[in-house]
């Protein structure tokens, strides 16, 4: 993130802004008597720290802010919404750690592991408040109306991600997940707060369909290339395949893109994985069986497509932009993890 | 509520407008993959069930179409609004009984007793955002910036809520809470959503602002006069008093008015309350204990102050309208309770 900085100095510029506001969006809200309430936000979002290890990379708020950018319009003014869509996310964050009983979350304790789950949930609760009212601080720059739309889509993908959600943990316990139904999920839970990100920050920059459009379908499929690049290297990443470490999501059990189509497209695969848990020694004749059926390139060509979907509409939305390439590079910086 | 139904037309009108809106309002909404959350909430709002002990008295919504209808404007225009409310109310009693790990809601099992506590926090969540989507259906018969301050007003209650219930869940490990925090925390977790109620019932049907700041304010009061006769009867109603069930404030250790301002004024209590739990056979002599301050007298006046102010203000702000009766007797049936 930092030699991405060096390169594109909006893009540092847009980072520092963001992490003042998100912290001053916790800061003043609050009565003294739930001070320690605001703490927890704190805590969680890593403002208790100035370790960057501590924090996540933000790259919600820097998609809002460089689609407003590229859009035509001022990026400061769009800060109110990058803003709130960090902290969507975050709560989002919070509520998964208690669900999934995560023990750690950007390199220390989560936040029910340190205030337990009673206080947990209530601590996503208020940041989810919070940031459905601090949309409203774009009534500053821009007409009641358009900040109608993005509260409105705001809410809308607040219902998509606990459908994605839903689903998700619904395959935990499930060997009999579709390819269909895990692309169903990933939209939610993935790829649809990048898309509003996207959106969002284009629609207060432009007020051309058009563009707004290709700034979604762009956030979408950025999305769900990231997603399905994560869930191949999951797989087929160094330390996944070499069954150094149980870090394998064949071992995890987890339900991704390569495991839902092997379990469409190879009997014995399916058979195998419906059978009980596989451990790291399996590793190696489970992969052999996922060559037969070609799902390395599968899925790697699904990835492939979505990549090249994104930045064609990257082009069509900010191609004749001088700053495009900063969103270009940011693209490829996200996505270029070998496969 | 059936007795009230008959006496007055109007209130069973509104009711059954809320209870079909509501159900619309989750069952247009999710995808078919997302089915069984759309059937959780319905589960947790009573509607897989015919029988009303199943249910919520949907007392927030009704009281958001009669403000409106006394403040002189149409209440149906004004049910996307009391629905909203309706679903928030529910969103923070899904996530109550998580946290307080309650077995029993309604007269059935909890949301998280039946389908395991990660899937009805997302169903907590979903239903948020749902109830938050909801407002927006105002736009059909409200101009833009009203709904907007429906809306802003909606996020702020909620974040007030999430600060009362955080106070709620701390007050479960300490014995030195004030009355000063205990009043902070049922003005948050109680008496905000039905302050919010009144006052976004008044902005749908009227523009005054002293008609708007009486039904808020009457809607405080409201929310204060019921929590306080709640805690009068937790220790002091028939069931309670007697001691002939566990049902006693006092042994299930509950942090109430009385309680803390026993705490406060009575050093016999106190130390007897720091010394650990209270048993049945206890409560004569603690009742004994509490009489000496005059703890139960000084709850009781609290009561009646905020009784006699909800008239007050109610009267201000409805008097002169012909139905005015209606929402009085409303609130005379929700304080009735002898204390």
């Amino acid at each position: 993130m930092e030699v991405f900085f060096a390169k594109h100095p909006i893009v540092a510029d847009i980072h520092t802004h963001v992490e003042t506001q998100c912290y001053s969006a916790i800061q003043e809200k609050f009565n003294p008597e739930s001070v320690p309430l605001k703490d927890m936000l704190k805590y969680h979002l890593g403002f208790d720290s100035k370790s960057s290890t501590k924090k996540g990379k933000r790259i919600r708020p820097l998609l809002v802010c460089l689609a407003t950018h590229l859009a035509g319009g001022s990026w400061q003014n769009a800060l109110p919404a990058a803003v709130s869509i960090e902290l969507i996310h975050n709560f989002s964050l919070i509520h998964d750690d208690i669900q999934d009983q995560s023990l750690t979350r950007h390199d220390r304790d989560t936040l029910w592991l340190k205030y337990g789950s009673a206080q947990a949930i209530n601590a996503g609760d208020a940041l989810f408040s919070l940031a459905l009212h601090e949309i409203w601080k774009l009534i500053k720059s821009y007409p009641t109306d358009v900040v109608s739309k993005c509260s409105q889509i705001l809410t809308t993908t607040c219902l998509k991600l606990t459908e994605g959600q839903y689903l998700d943990i619904d395959f935990e316990d499930r060997t009999n997940v579709t390819p269909e139904e895990y692309q169903f999920m990933i939209e939610g839970k993935t790829t649809a707060l990048i898309a509003a990100s996207t959106r969002i920050g284009a629609l207060l920059g432009s007020s051309d369909k058009n563009t707004i459009e290709n700034f979604e379908l762009f956030g979408t499929n950025l999305g769900l290339a990231f997603q399905i690049i994560d869930d191949y290297l999951g797989i087929w990443g160094d330390s996944a395949r070499l069954g150094k470490s149980t870090s394998s999501d064949l071992v995890s059990g987890k339900m991704t893109y390569p495991v839902v189509l092997a379990i469409k497209q190879n009997q014995d695969f399916a058979k195998r994985y419906k059978a009980g848990k596989i451990g790291t020694e399996e590793i190696p004749s489970i992969l052999h069986m996922l060559e037969q059926t070609g799902i390395a390139e599968k899925t790697k060509s699904k990835a492939d497509d979505y990549t090249s979907k994104a930045i064609t509409y990257l082009h069509s939305a900010a191609g004749n932009h001088p700053d495009s390439q900063v969103l270009m590079d940011l693209t490829h910086w996200l996505l270029k993890r070998e496969i």
